[in-house]
């Protein structure tokens, strides 16, 4: 029986390398639409980024190139078993025109992680966000100028080989496309009501339920619109006999809970192999540490103690009656923020009380501290500009 | 709160209709490799069935035209969340030309209950047959006319709406592709060798592992990898903290103990929402369920009691260590029956016995009873003729 590897890496496969970009300019530049008519992810700007991968080669030449179709093979893997990851991350233009990014280098990383879990081929994550930052400045026209507008960037990528075969990908395309985006809250913040429905599981120990897959979410569909039927807009993702709460539609969940002495606990489950470690899950923890430690106090907010750790419905249900459940909101790219007011579980609805602005006290904080940051109002390591 | 569905079921959806079909010659036909160069799923025929949705109009008309490359835009949901299923299946040429189906139904039925799990349009599977049907007539040549050879269908369904968000599908593509295949043993029988790994983990309860989709295929990629690194070519999938076993590699499990009196038990876990509902399984139940029940009894197997019933690791090696482990083999589409003899867990082998054929006695008889109402060599409804 052979024991060598199916695929031994060659040594010869070349790395993605940002200064072997080539630009080509698309001739038929379009006009953005009006920021007030943009929907999430349905309008794309006029260039796209492909860098094509083979097993033999390693990463070919990056290109910059109009927005276009993608022809491949109906044999193409990416069809047929669900090779395929990606990132959601955003570029924002302040008043004084300046563009930038929001920790890209975190996307960057999980990429290579999600790649490695996929089978897909990984790469220098610097020299990727040398490109994405090329390819917003290239459309920088694009970046709607408005508070709460930004530029979504879809880094994605797939295995593309024509052939049936499970195995080992021998092509790939990692592609970026961007989307001017709107506010998630036009002008009034909606609350978002969750269903916790212990028969949808949406990741397991062993499985995927970590990596930014395309796989994580196409069977997150289904039990989206069973929820959505009976009046609620997302799922609550429960896991285990013991209804460990996880995760919120797409976004990383947080659970604020009053103590005695009246200071916080905000508790999010921990990275158990479970949950996706966001983005924005990380830089909410960040902040509020460094309010916790007093390096960098937030106004508006009492003592708070970070926890990452796991919580079942129990402990909400009891803290909801005890009048310590202070709040619950979902923490993702696309909304940044969005607070639950209502959590339907085992036939009830659990009430999850929000201020009068469509927040719980943290939650707004938050969203008002990582705006400032990304909108470059205050200057911050987190926020990178694409011109330098 | 709205309860109403996100988007309500149109009522003027057109229904697929085979009787709507056109047929576009490819002008530029092909020559079939010879036999002994086919390599599963890379070579492909000169036609391909394609058949596109939307929530608007239903389905479209099908098409049977030049197996040819797919445009798509890079938004395409298909590149981002995984909306994607398949089926496989194979037609046999018998010596008097005549091309016949294995069980078409099952695999149009299984279809859409896999397309209702990732939210994808269904469809009447008699139309579907009725067009398998159509393209195999019009491929027939395709199809190889020595023993052991087959043309296999890959019908596949994708969501193919030019949107980011998660949610609803708006458009989606049936497609056909077939490609000729040969026998997936040479000359002669390699058992294969599993790794028992309850580190990873293919399907939960609450989860998709009973849907044929493409989500549940891609991330089997790498622990099939990391058991090749160890010499072992598939995997068998446990689940839980029992470890029962589940399924091997993309094949359903067969487990054979020998009882006190010398009759045999064939074991094989439940359709408990975790396991794919093959239709070789299904085969193999019926044909052991006829002998056992005496309708149909198999010439050289002994008294067989048929059991769909978990079946836990510890079990497994307490029946190799006692001698009253007789078999195990895989049951699938592609290789129809495929012997174990090998099995590493918790750092050991179990070593299953095989014959000298390279089967086990339960195995032989299957594989040769389904190969031959397959090739039309005995007559049985499961096996239907194209020109029908």
């Amino acid at each position: 029986m052979s024991s060598h590897p199916v695929h031994p890496e060659s040594t010869t496969r070349a790395p993605l390398d940002a200064s072997r970009l080539k630009v080509e300019k698309n001739p038929k530049a379009g006009t953005p639409p009006p920021p007030e008519q943009l929907v999430f992810g349905q309008t794309f700007t006029d260039h796209m980024l492909v860098v094509p991968w083979t097993a033999e080669g390693g990463w070919g030449e990056p290109k910059i190139q109009a927005y276009s179709p993608l022809s491949l093979q109906p044999s193409s893997i990416i069809f047929h078993y669900a090779p395929s990851l990606f990132e959601g991350l955003k570029a924002y233009k302040n008043p004084k025109g300046e563009v930038r990014l929001f920790r890209p280098d975190m996307n960057a990383a999980r990429m290579n992680r999600s790649a490695e879990r996929i089978s897909l081929p990984t790469f220098d994550g610097d020299e990727l966000v040398k490109l994405l930052k090329k390819l917003v400045e290239i459309d920088a026209n694009w970046v709607p100028e408005k508070e709460g507008y930004s530029l979504y960037l879809r880094p994605t990528l797939i295995g593309t080989q024509p052939s049936l075969g499970v195995g080992e990908t021998k092509e790939a395309l990692l592609f970026v496309i961007m989307s001017p985006v709107g506010p998630y809250y036009s002008s009034v913040v909606k609350p978002v009501a969750l269903e916790a429905n212990p028969e949808r599981v949406r990741a397991w120990p062993g499985g995927t339920g970590d990596a930014k897959l395309g796989a994580n979410y196409g069977p997150c569909i289904l039990p989206q619109r069973e929820a959505a039927k009976k009046g609620y807009q997302q799922n609550l993702w429960l896991f285990g006999d013991e209804h460990y709460l996880t995760e919120v539609g797409t976004m990383n969940l947080f659970v604020v809970l009053k103590n005695d002495d009246g200071s916080y606990e905000v508790v999010t489950p921990p990275l158990n192999g479970m949950i996706l470690p966001g983005v924005t899950r990380d830089s909410v923890l960040g902040l509020l540490r460094a309010h916790e430690s007093g390096q960098s106090p937030l106004s508006n907010l009492p003592k708070i103690h970070v926890s990452e750790r796991e919580i079942k419905m129990q402990e909400l249900q009891d803290a909801a009656a005890q009048g310590k459940l202070v709040e619950v909101f979902g923490a993702g790219t696309a909304a940044v923020i969005s607070p639950v007011d209502r959590i339907g579980y085992q036939g009830k609805d659990i009430h999850v009380p929000v201020t009068s602005s469509g927040f719980g006290p943290v939650a707004e904080v938050m969203l008002n501290t990582l705006s400032a940051i990304q909108w470059g109002k205050v200057e911050h390591p987190w926020s990178v500009p694409v011109s330098k």
